[in-house]
């Protein structure tokens, strides 16, 4: 029997590169791009940046903070590196520094990167064709410049529904977008939509298209089955299996009680590890004994650092196996939905903690 | 006019040092000592480490994993770090490294100690006593021979309701664990409480208290005001103002629509930076104008790096304010409150993302 303590985070960068070229396929004739910000979603943006620049070629990407874009520039010579939250002046010298261009959201941040400018950056402006987040308005853009106007490298807006095929706001947008191109940057290559935008057709994949999402494995398109592989597994080995006699309570207040005798695990991963206390009294881990999976349901609440489940039913299980909380059959798309979230959050939140045993697979 | 991206993580370690200092006076006679796994909560393990072995004299300190307590093992020379999570094949070298002190939960964890002892280190025990998480169970004491039982420094034990004071499982757990400190363990110091039975009488304190949410400034008695100091404050600032138009959404989904003119704000933080997802069109930001604070409601859904809000009441906001998420008067336990979940967690998530800029106040 063996013994082990730690949480295993398992990163397929294999896949992640062919999910990257699936989705470059589905786009062209427009330019893929990464969108790596929030540590490549927890993965790793330095290793999936490297990665993806040095096996697929990529030669755009997006991030949302200055320091995000440094941390990845040494690793993408002549790469660009778009900066989603823009400029101020606590990262004006870094994007000096590494040569970041900032996305320009607002008539403000205009007038700062006009006072500011860095020979040599053209930054991209972003406008608001019904998100209604970051960009300029209608309003806003009408009193730009000539020379204003020509600041830019690049027009960008971001889509509110386009995980949702036949949603109105796809065209509504789109519409808004093509209007404001027309009228304010006739001649500046475009950028609409992110991985859920990639499956909604050419007219809305412009010139070039944010990969994120999409490309770590997430089904952006959910009225259809996933076409891009799993990228993650997650586990935790068992500490313990104990009895829960008939009558006992589980966790933190006492929220399960076992009303027949049961068998339990306790499996060492906690919110603490990212995954969320949602969970709690819903959520799944599953177990290969001798190639066979079986699901057991989490009882009581998840803890910091561990999760207690029901293995009544799994015969043969050992301390020292592994509980699988993410894997090519329960994905983060399952994980989000049980949870009552969506993957992106639960991505972005598992791979937040340094205790992990992080293992990158490629070849 | 300033502008501003990054998002801010303030901590106040001064304040951390007095609730370590007001809990120690709490427990008196027993023997404090802090809970710095998952990285503080995501506060920054080492530097509360560190500040509470200089500034409070704590000479005992509790962590999940061995990773952890080999991060803050050269800050606090001399004291005693436990790993909850106890020992096995990948935590067993480090264990050596740094001295750390196991905390022994199962039968089959203890059969991997005895055959991989380290001279010099004496472990600790867990026993279960009713929250059915880790720990040996009777049936497992009963099995243990007398060498067995003096192979331990400390027994402990964990509490499933401490936070609920008359919860009829403190008596019941406490009951539980004299029992089996009297039949095996007569000699030996012992720890049942952590922060939240720190308030439950001395007959809960026992040897020692394992210190933590209440030194972090959570309320771990929410039956009464909380009588600790707050030590966080995020805030993020506003990237742009705009009109929303009646008619219009806000955010992924369209969630929100204005059935009347609004002023909105786009607030430079999101679920990436721990902000939970579930303050979607429910959590709050708060703005300090000329010293006066206002309310402002989230709008639509939180994204990865953004939020919405309602400052169509607020005059005189500018692009380049700070929003505030947690502060003095709305804690983590109020953010938690709405966001529909426990402090704790809020804590160890917006710990937790590196593009936070991070000011620690000490004096």
């Amino acid at each position: 029997m063996s013994i082990f303590t730690r949480p295993v985070l398992e990163i397929n960068l294999d896949n992640l590169v062919k999910n990257y070229n699936l989705l470059a396929k589905i786009i062209a004739p427009a330019t893929p791009s990464a969108v790596v910000k929030d540590d490549a979603y927890g993965i790793g943006a330095e290793l999936v940046a490297q990665t993806l620049y040095e096996k697929a070629n990529c030669r755009n990407f997006w991030v949302a903070h200055a320091v995000e874009g440094a941390k990845i520039a040494p690793l993408v010579a002549g790469a660009k590196i778009y900066l989603l939250q823009g400029v101020g002046e606590d990262n004006i010298d870094l994007i000096k520094q590494f040569k970041l261009i900032p996305v320009i959201a607002s008539p403000e941040m205009l007038e700062f990167w006009k006072q500011h400018k860095i020979e040599g950056i053209k930054p991209a402006i972003q406008v608001e064709t019904g998100l209604n987040r970051l960009g300029f308005r209608l309003a806003d853009l009408e009193k730009l410049s000539k020379d204003d106007l020509s600041l830019f490298s690049l027009v960008m807006s971001h889509l509110a529904c386009a995980d949702e095929k036949d949603h109105f706001m796809n065209q509504h947008q789109l519409d808004n977008f093509n209007y404001i191109r027309e009228t304010y940057f006739p001649k500046l290559p475009a950028s609409l939509s992110a991985s859920d935008g990639a499956f909604l057709g050419d007219a809305f994949c412009c010139d070039m298209v944010r990969l994120g999402a999409a490309m770590y494995g997430i089904n952006t398109a959910p009225y259809r089955p996933n076409q891009m592989n799993n990228i993650i597994t997650v586990k935790a080995p068992v500490l313990e299996i104990a009895e829960l006699p008939k009558g006992d309570f589980v966790g933190y207040s006492a929220t399960y009680r076992a009303a027949t005798n049961k068998k339990i695990a306790i499996v060492s991963i906690g919110y603490g590890d990212g995954i969320p206390r949602s969970l709690s009294n819903v959520g799944k881990v599953f177990f290969n004994i001798c190639g066979n999976w079986y699901e057991s349901r989490i009882l009581g609440r998840v803890s910091m650092d561990n999760i207690i489940c029901d293995v009544s039913d799994i015969d043969n299980l050992e301390v020292g196996d592994f509980g699988f909380l993410v894997f090519d059959d329960y994905t983060l798309d399952d994980i989000a939905r049980d949870a009552g979230t969506i993957s992106y959050e639960v991505l972005s939140r598992i791979g937040k903690n340094p205790r992990f045993d992080r293992k990158y697979d490629i070849k």
